[in-house]
């Protein structure tokens, strides 16, 4: 990071910054999740205006290299999650495992009736209602996964107030009477982000989000919880274990 | 398909032919993994020139909606076939119980000396000699996957010769005494394809690629392969059974 910029080279300015944090962050200057310096900083100490540090950023960002957080500058992503997929599949548990702080937040919660599909995933009758809640879920700070859970009412009705309190659903699910619970099968796919993901997940352009979609029972075998997630893909590498 | 293309509708024409393509498509006509017809027929079809055909079908396979195959024209993109992923995880069998044919091409075999990450997942020695196949997997023609496996020698010396013939890494294992093989673990992450992918797998510049990599031990327990598999992310659905 302490490179000077040549004016002089045949390459463009922006490339260069981009080039010279690229082999910074390389030799962890700075290290995984730790805050790059601010646009007017890099301004500064390269002799450039702050538009020319933006494309540089965003060049990085792009690439998957740092995380750009609106009003919060920009951060080196840190080292995927290890991410096992299976019937004990616990986003808190996986994230405190790993040394890092999970919490998740309660992005919305609406009653909906159950199409035809989501239905059948919770054994209920197609058009009966459900609590749609979508989620987004950090580690330190940094968005992971985002999702979609939908349960069927009236037997959670008002778990959504217990989650926005416990920042976790295995903690609210115990309010419930839900003492365990695990996962049917999980489908994954991935694709390109779309705009609102990229917004919440805090992704450039063109970035990736694996999809997964799952099936949660109680602990008597009832369907509690079909939901669809979106993981930073940059963010993640989901484990199966054979 | 037979929507005639207004002229006068402040909509660019190639925007208006993609429209068009994508109601055809939704309604099923051409259905799922058929051809569309070719650029010349379509600008005969729409009174426009080939320049303008042939962005429309681009917008369409950036979307992931279908597949243009060098040579051989443009195809609606099937529906993702379910591909489990687990310690019996066979591409040959999971292509051929879902009606489709399955074929492995062998595009490159070389002999390299294993690297620390990869010798110690072989349970080799670091720099000890291993086979890397690059390898590509089809079903019914439509390219769905393709991986670098490395497999250890001196035992597997030949094997690529087989796999070549053969078409399935199972069926080219069992000359070499591998009656049976299981998958220890999958790790599972996603990004942009890069450009040799995205000429292997038929894929649109910002489609998706899902990599997986994996490590296979033999009936009694030995390490036999390491792979690192990308697959064409419109064209599966990983699945894991809790």
């Amino acid at each position: 990071m302490d490179t000077p910029l040549p004016r002089d080279a045949g390459v463009a300015a922006w490339k260069q910054i981009a080039d010279a944090l690229e082999a910074g962050i390389a030799a962890g200057r700075p290290g995984p999740g730790e805050r790059l310096p601010t646009e007017a900083q890099f301004a500064a100490r390269f002799g450039v205006n702050r538009h020319t540090v933006r494309r540089a950023l965003a060049a990085l960002a792009e690439r998957g290299l740092i995380r750009s957080a609106q009003g919060s500058g920009s951060f080196v992503e840190a080292a995927p999650l290890r991410y096992p997929i299976g019937a004990r599949t616990r986003f808190s548990e996986i994230v405190s495992g790993a040394g890092r702080e999970a919490y998740g937040d309660l992005i919305a919660a609406t009653e909906v009736p159950a199409g035809a599909a989501l239905a059948a995933a919770l054994g209920i009758a197609a058009g009966a209602p459900v609590l749609e809640m979508l989620t987004r879920h950090r580690a330190d700070g940094t968005p992971i996964s985002m999702g979609r859970a939908c349960l069927p009412l009236p037997r959670f009705a008002g778990i959504d107030r217990a989650y926005a309190e416990a920042g976790s659903l295995t903690r609210a699910y115990a309010a419930f009477g839900v003492t365990d619970y695990r996962r049917l099968e999980t489908r994954i796919t991935a694709r390109p982000a779309d705009a609102a993901e990229a917004a919440l997940l805090e992704l450039a352009p063109g970035r990736v989000v694996l999809v997964t979609e799952s099936v949660n029972l109680d602990q008597h075998g009832v369907p509690i919880q079909a939901t669809r997630s979106q993981f930073a893909a940059d963010r993640v590498e989901l484990v199966v274990t054979g």
